[in-house]
């Protein structure tokens, strides 16, 4: 039972829509789940719509195909909006066996399918990008931004080797609630954007580059030693986590 | 011309308590000055407060006592708060001079003149750390976020070897709109708390420690890869930079 | 000749089932023993179980099959408990051919073959994972612990981000002699756990994670500045060397 | 009330020494008691002596004198053995002031005060130093050890440059329940001690040498790869945490 | 004998100011004067100004007093301009003895003496800073290009965090022949620079900073990683490199 | 329009080959582009050849070929010259389908289309390598040098370990108007070039070499560190940069 | 013409084998050969082995097979030994179709060709390595030095977690000449060598291991911080180089 | 008992000088010593003279004055050669009061007493620097090499940027039977001078240098990947530690 759920039925007690009793014992059984089933493997986490607003959301990196599947399933089948990032092919595969209507982003690499337990984000969520290169990880983070309930723009190839280009998309920037930007390479790009506006900037260094980038350090150093003092920082490459905090925020 | 004193003039036109051509020469006076003072060793960015909500924060790091006075004499003077961070005594010998009014905080080293220019934010800002050995860090945080308008509170020394500490406040944890967690060592609480709710966590690694902790790479590093997707990093001992996304947040 | 069997020896002539003389030839054709086999690429630590309490163990590491089934085939030929550690697939078809009653274990990546020389240790060793993508590390310690003799228990997935899960299991916690608790990403678990208990606590970091996790670096960071003074730690994926250890531990 | 007073409690209930309604009240006030004390800049864990074996150690690192003063204050107030690791001369002359009988080792940095709350180990521990630099280090571990409640030996300047050395103490090295190894530039002896022993090794990597030891480093990687598999490791220069390791192996 | 003066020599062989012959002994002692002169610690290149443009430079750093006035009165001696780096006070001290017409900045760390050996640029040097933290590194960047006989111009505080600063002075960045870039923190400031002009950028990353700037290296990576191709690098901190080929450029 | 195109369009105005109204309508046709034309998953920045006199110089890295293909596109229909690095076969025969007329050096990884709007440089570039393996990078300069407009001269396999081959070729050396030096290993050639000549020289750290060597790390820091002032570096492996700087200074 | 081709004719002059007039023509002869021969790709120095006593080398890393085939040739012509090292089977193929008689070891992965111009070592250079794993490096340095003239002895799997394997064989330990140590992991063993002989110890570290090993470097600063002062070291994996320094030592 | 002392006894015996039961005496006498003195904080090597040529050296570092003073007093008491290196001007003071005839160097930081057990090398050492600031490394070096019987040669400020100064000194390099070349930032002279002899070179890093030198980093990777074959590295800063090795090289 998701915190949704939850008001719907009190709204029904409330209106007489439902008896006392009848809701008592929605609420007995639901309580009486364990808050977490224990695949053996894996523990899911039933309650942490609940607590933090959003199902468990499984990472696919070093899962097997098979205990991704497994997973999934569970979170479905409570009615739980799926979210598995870093997800193969493969791990489609056998996921769509099991939940058939499941959704695959192959540049964002995540397998989604949207339940009714998800509330609404108050403003734009802009997710800003400073090459081509970036595109897989600014896509994870807008396909999870937008699963989360938000509404997304984008913004992408605005380097800061070419200002212009960021300079004609000021209206763009202004009229965003929170904004992520991903870059790899130097990562100048989140310390000029959070320069030019006034909300939160939610910095995601890539692992893009070469040589001295050193698989997205250099990246994740210039957007740590931000000269501007609005932009916090996340892992290298992830882009689910900044669309989950800017969610986080963007719901406040 | 700050967006307080904008929106005051605006309303007074409204009102009828001032003449529009009155209205038109103080408008057309503060688009005269330059957006910025040239000291020549610095430009002070006088329509900051514009736009991003806060006037020009001074670092002071790196900076000689006289160019901290210099500068910081130029902000007062237009009517607008006062932040140095990473103030030494000496600087602040350097500032009273000039600015009599100013404060002094030793333990957060910070210099702070508060005036009439900040809006207040929404929610509470919760500062939470790890250790005492973390304080300095923390009332960073908490000094900037309060001179930022914010109501702040704190919750110290409830590190992850004692968990009871901190599941004994678990309701400060839950009324807090923003949380910034500063912890030094393995770097664990913010992944701790950030579990516990569902409002984002800043997480502030400190330097504290010794051995492998390598000045604070090992709680940065830690935080970096929290297994909790709702925490955002900043760098090493940024107290200040945690403050002030948290007041950005908290005033959406 | 291991420790088991010259106990055995010494006790049937304490008994008078042997006669002295009988028992003076044994001893002496064991020391005349060189105490270590040379394959010329290799030299079997024959004394190693004396020495150590288990017998030398093979990490299939940098070797070739080859190599492997030689070694492993001097070892079983002395009546040792067999375990290769890091073993492919095709290390294991090579030993088969040698060992046919040997087995592999495909996710911890031993091959092992326990035989009569192994004492049992005195209580439980828990082995705790923080995620599913450790398993391979955790089954690696877990079956090396019951080679070595060690009642084993298993508490999976109770990553410090969903607490609940965690300290729902502390009775099992509370009942273990040695805890083995193994972490990828931030590496907090075991700082987590290690405030729970009073008995060594040891650190396996995981090279699971992405971006900054730098292959296991941060876990291993965050393990070694736990502020949990009960933790000890083994280098990164060595399943086996905490097993070790605690074996070590439990035999005391 | 630590697990010692318990026990004492329930005995003189068991022989009759203590009516059972004086007992149950005892009892309800140690309870009533809160677990930690807050003093606002620290939470101190009193009940620590009963979850894990020994009162809440004080790490003088990053605290002032004055609040360190304040910390062992309380701990001693209780009855509760005090520890202070890191402690400077200046911090021991704050203690002081507070607690006249408390003692200060210079060379280990620590400040203790002994008192009747701590059980005896079973076996002795060794603490074994590769070189005169490392002692420092060797000696907050003995000194730890000891106040642990543990028969402490040493052995040092047994650098693996001169084997012999080493070679010539085996009798002392095989009589141990539990060994430290401290040592810095390449940190090799924990590998030999361990080949030469059937106990557990705790590896302490000192932040002595120059160049290219990195303060430490070099012998903390060099710890974490050894080719023995009976070490484990904890942070450079962390005398403290393996004695209380190697107090948790020796007090099962 | 610098270019300069064989320069005149011929010239005045060729208007018969002069005898040939005269000329003759001329260039044959200047020809039998060794290369560089011994002094036993440091050997002092003669004929770098034929070879390079510019006389030997002097490194202040690591020498004693004694060793540099020694040095540098043998530079002077021959006619040749002098440049010392990274010279304390204590340092000039020594010096100015020797030579007292020599002349010290503080702030740039220099210690300089003009003579007649020294061509002149072609075009403008700008040297461009960040913050106010990097100007002693953009003064000696500075008093190097100066000294080796360039026009230099100064734009100090124009960081990416305040983008109009910089956009402001447009003008004077199109019309220097070649641009030094300062800064420190995420070093993300050539690249924007780089992106406005068509003329080669010199990167200068400083050690101002603090946490994760790690003593300059995240200005470094950030600066190689430049996603502008007309920027390359000098070694952190390293303004009087940057001048040197800002210089060799100039006077192409 | 570019630079080239511009002026053409000026003189034939100045001839009265054409019309000022008929310019002025080319002009305002130019003027109305976009600067840049927004593919989606990039930005072309058209007027980089006016405002940095080459046009946008496409890094493969990253991108898809059928992106390639279509940003190459754009390119070449504006008559641009068309310069695509870090382009694998398979990227190649993409672009190939769209522009059958481009060329591909399968040594360099460069995708090349000359057209009419490059300038030509003054002077000659020399690309100079240590060794054979340095000869992919050393060729992506050659080939960005030539296609930038520069005579390009090549000296290849003249490492410091044998001194004579590179001391035999100091003529060419001496004739360049600036020097490109690739070296991997320790990265000490672009030290001793300097030191033989008055010219800048642009050193490129590659990443051969093994172990130590760590990708090309040793190299870098050999460069960054040099002891011979006219030294300036780029990235690892990025020929393309060095050759762009190059030509940079050679077109002054 | 190498060193013992010029003393053989110098020989045959005194001795009258050979008239004044044919030695000079076959000495101006030899002279008139430039030094090197320049393949464009390549420049092989023909020289190398008058001025270092061996021929040149080939490093078969970062070259392709066809470059390697046309160097290899060039030198065998000449009558020189040939040796490439890191070759690959792809490569020996190329080298055996120019140079039938070429061999291959495939575990060192060296090519080689012994011909008559190396001079015979005076010593022993024995080759220990610690682990079976560390034998590709071993052989690498073992064949390298045969090659190059010395008797070469081989102590293989004597790592210092099992020392009596390694105090068994001090006798021939103490009869080398100069010792080469090959290890991973920890690279202990070259100190505890080094402690048992009085000649020098060359150590290779190589890249064996796992997790904290990074690929070498833990062995590697093992190495360097040695307690033992007759250890120098060469780069990881570097079997060659330290075959190369012991061949030049036992030919002193 | 050295072995300079053993030999002188053994002729005397030869030579009938000396009673052979005497002899005996003397023997048993010299076994009778324990191998070390155990001064508790410290164990003295008594016997290294004979197993490695030279007697035990003091590591000055990390040890107090009182207990240098201690250790050299025994050294000396035996007859033995005293060195004790990184001894800081305090420590010679307590050292000068127990033995009065030791001498101290203060730039290379070491005490000496040569006494009568040392045997002479054969050929030259001969120590090349780099810069004026290596000197206190290289007279490390030399001091050492002299003191262990060697005869030094010294060729200083010799660095690759102006190669001519080296160059002029072939005759030099060419005479020495073993090489120590000394050098701090890119560390790049061991190469160039390897590739110019035919003798073993021992190359030692300085942590001279600033910036990107990372306190001899960048001259220990450079000098670990040089290209030239001949060069082995010690630890950064360890002149001691090649003058040691060169020694045992010049004494075979």
């Amino acid at each position: 039972m998701n915190a949704s759920q939850l008001k719907t039925l009190l709204d029904r007690v409330a209106a007489g829509h439902i008896a006392t009793e009848e809701a008592e014992r929605e609420l007995l059984d639901a309580l009486r789940e364990r808050p977490f089933e224990d695949l053996g493997f894996a523990r899911i986490d039933h309650h942490r719509a609940v607590r933090q607003g959003f199902p468990e959301v499984v990472l696919g990196l070093g899962k097997t195909p098979a205990q991704v599947a497994a997973i999934a399933t569970e979170i479905v089948k409570r009615g739980s909006t799926l979210l598995v990032t870093r997800a193969s092919e493969e791990t489609f595969e056998a996921v769509k066996i099991a939940i058939p209507q499941a959704n695959y982003n192959a540049e964002a690499r995540v397998i989604t399918l949207r339940q009714q337990d998800v509330a609404a984000g108050r403003g734009t969520v802009l997710v800003v990008a400073a090459g081509t290169s970036d595109l897989p990880v600014a896509e994870e983070a807008a396909c999870t931004a937008e699963l989360m309930g938000n509404t997304v723009e984008r913004l992408y190839d605005v380097g800061v080797a070419g200002l212009h280009r960021l300079l004609n998309e000021r209206h763009q920037l202004s009229t965003a609630r929170v904004i992520i930007v991903v870059a790899g390479m130097e990562g100048a790009l989140p310390s000029v954007v959070s320069g030019l506006v006034s909300v939160p900037v939610i910095a995601v260094p890539t692992s893009i580059g070469y040589g001295a980038s050193f698989g997205g350090i250099a990246a994740l150093l210039g957007m740590l030693n931000s000269c501007a003092s609005g932009v916090s920082v996340v892992n290298i490459d992830n882009g689910f986590g900044a669309a989950n905090i800017a969610s986080l925020i963007n719901h406040l």
